[in-house]
């Protein structure tokens, strides 16, 4: 992934623009709906962009006027039947909700992650930015958590990530009315960090990306990341305090924090020497996921 | 229960208002204070209510000045006494807090909730509204957690409802000090959906309580309802990962769902055909409640 | 601890302003950044006045510019090293983030806690304030979690608190970008309760502290605190159902109740009799601690 090239996949494409990997969905005849398979290409670049390390942070966006209208209802009635039925010898992972899929493997992700919501945002295409760390939005884009009038339910573990974004009433509002939230809404709700004109949306989700990693060691951000969202899956601070005194020993005694701490006195930028995938490493263990 | 009748409880009227039962409390000369035994005749309604089939939700308020001033402290000093004590016999529920039976109640409901606040909630009066789905309020109303101010603690599962609804410090704050918290307080601090002149309260919950359903596939809602406030008792988001993918997979292949996918398609209103109690049913393992 | 009087700690003093606490970091002149030690005397502090009985809130505020700049980085890059690896024999108890210890002493106090921010709070500094009550701040005050700057991680379980605080988002940006955050977007964000002159902070914080307890029954109050802060840490509402209706039965049929139940029917006063250590010795058991 060299600087300023770009990477065609099908339904979205990536590009990296100064540290930062934009990843934009591009079939906006679909309104950018996405099938299973672009989901699983998604995760699949997710892995890639990581791996590569030239990417400090992910910004998500859309082409046209629709960030994207959710999983690809082009298959009728078939959208959403059970693969299994249709084929007997199909995979586990055919009987796991896509969106949930995707989700998961969000929040696994050591990058910090930001959504650069361009236009309409339904079903899957507004579930999928929950597990993202910021979300910026164009002041015409609306929100639709529309699977109660579609006869399903919310996926894309959802239910988990919007009673603790937005607070467990007003998730339960959008999700059993299904109706579309206007941007100012959502902003209120505190689904939304900023709402600015559409044609404002990336550079500032740009700006807000680049602000979560300009001047700390790209080790913590990812730890942090992990921790943070971590957090929340804990159910008492004893949990917390064993995570952070092993990061913070650790971490404490090793090259990045002598450098921020010299850095710091010496009143001067930092330079961080640890790559991420190496830096966390030893402590990958305190976040396995469970089975499916 | 025939549209537009109503029915007498001791305590309360059940009456229904065009798919829409409403529950009021109806003991003004009391200030619709809550005897252990309304609790009890509150839980069976709510069962005959989803039984019955004819309210899509559930709308509460109260005659007079007061929604609820809580638990009925007419007994005086022995209001609280230990049942056990002075019956010997007496069964488990009896040492039970009666207001979290009533919570735990309202948590499991299949229907959505509004409580339409038409004056002062004070006691279980306000703790009660805490599994409620949506809280619409008098602009006079007054919330007051008064445990602590009587000499006990909060109750009706209000620590877990609490400090999930307004933010913890918020919880501490009103339940520490026990003072009367205004409606637009409590507004600004998310207890509250809207807030409304007196007269407007029960038609404003009305309005929202119909659009809580009018557009969605009852069963959807139903399991929605559940999805979402069991999200918040999970604590991976893989949790919510198993039940979704189970839920998106049946539904996805079943009647509402070619309903609403068709409706959808064809640009017109959906007819949902599977009722409530049956479409929920092969469901109903993973909301299973732990024993007290 | 007798009234009006002040104990000088290494790192802070303790005095009695008409019944509240108040403890007031010290050392100006290092911004009352905080040393492994003065956070165990602060624990060691805590108990005391838990035990003397005299207080009935307490208050944390700093002397000069700063609230505190966290741990004493004066140690330069030797300041996060592992203790173990200097001395081999060291207890357990080095091993762990010292930030944390005081995170849990605080969680677990048996007073209403207040936060009142004359100034910069960095790093442990702004932690240590997650497990209070209630936060006051100076309009001046700048909130700093700075960790991922420094290259190590957020630490005094605030991993664990600032998300339930402030919303995961914010948790989030805050932390990975470690900049400066103004008193007016932690106020905005629900980190503050407050925002005044600095010269207001703790005439202010001390209100706040008064008006938590003033009128409510000190058992009441402590069970309550610990009752709140312990419903996040449970999974199902039915958890708290069986805490309240333990604590409900019995403080219902305690002094404290007939005093105030009499009390608010003949409209006086209340006057409660219980000492809390005593009141509080029954339940303990709910509240126990999780090994490290």
């Amino acid at each position: 992934m060299p600087a300023e090239s770009a990477r065609e996949h099908d339904g979205f494409s990536l590009a990296l623009e100064a540290g930062v990997a934009v990843i934009t969905f591009n079939r906006p005849e679909k309104l950018n709906s996405l099938s299973r398979q672009t989901v699983l290409d998604l995760c699949a670049a997710l892995d890639s962009i990581e791996a590569n390390g030239q990417a400090q942070a992910v910004v998500f966006t859309g082409t046209g006027r629709a960030f994207s209208a959710g999983a690809d209802l082009s298959g009728g009635v078939d959208t959403f039947r059970d693969r299994r039925d249709a084929a007997p010898g199909a995979k586990a992972v055919d009987s796991r909700d896509f969106g949930g899929i995707l989700a998961l493997r969000l929040f696994a992700s050591t990058l910090p992650l930001v959504a650069a919501v361009n236009g309409d945002a339904v079903g899957l295409g507004v579930t999928m930015t929950l597990p993202m760390d910021v979300r910026i939005a164009a002041d015409t884009a609306r929100f639709g958590f529309v699977f109660a009038r579609r006869g399903i339910v919310p996926e894309a573990c959802s239910t988990w990530f919007l009673p603790r974004v937005v607070g467990v009433n007003r998730a339960l509002e959008w999700t059993m009315s299904g109706r579309l939230v206007p941007a100012e809404e959502a902003l209120a709700a505190g689904l939304l960090r900023e709402v600015v004109p559409p044609d404002d949306v990336v550079s500032t989700a740009l700006d807000h990306a680049r602000s979560l990693v300009e001047a700390s060691a790209p080790v913590s951000v990812a730890a942090t990341r992990q921790m943070m969202w971590h957090g929340l899956t804990q159910s008492h601070p004893m949990e917390a305090h064993r995570v952070e005194s092993d990061l913070v020993r650790s971490l404490g005694a090793g090259p990045d924090a002598i450098e921020g701490i010299s850095a710091f006195i010496e009143k001067r930028a930092p330079r961080f020497p640890t790559p991420t995938a190496e830096g966390l490493r030893p402590f990958r263990r305190w976040w396995t996921r469970p089975d499916f």
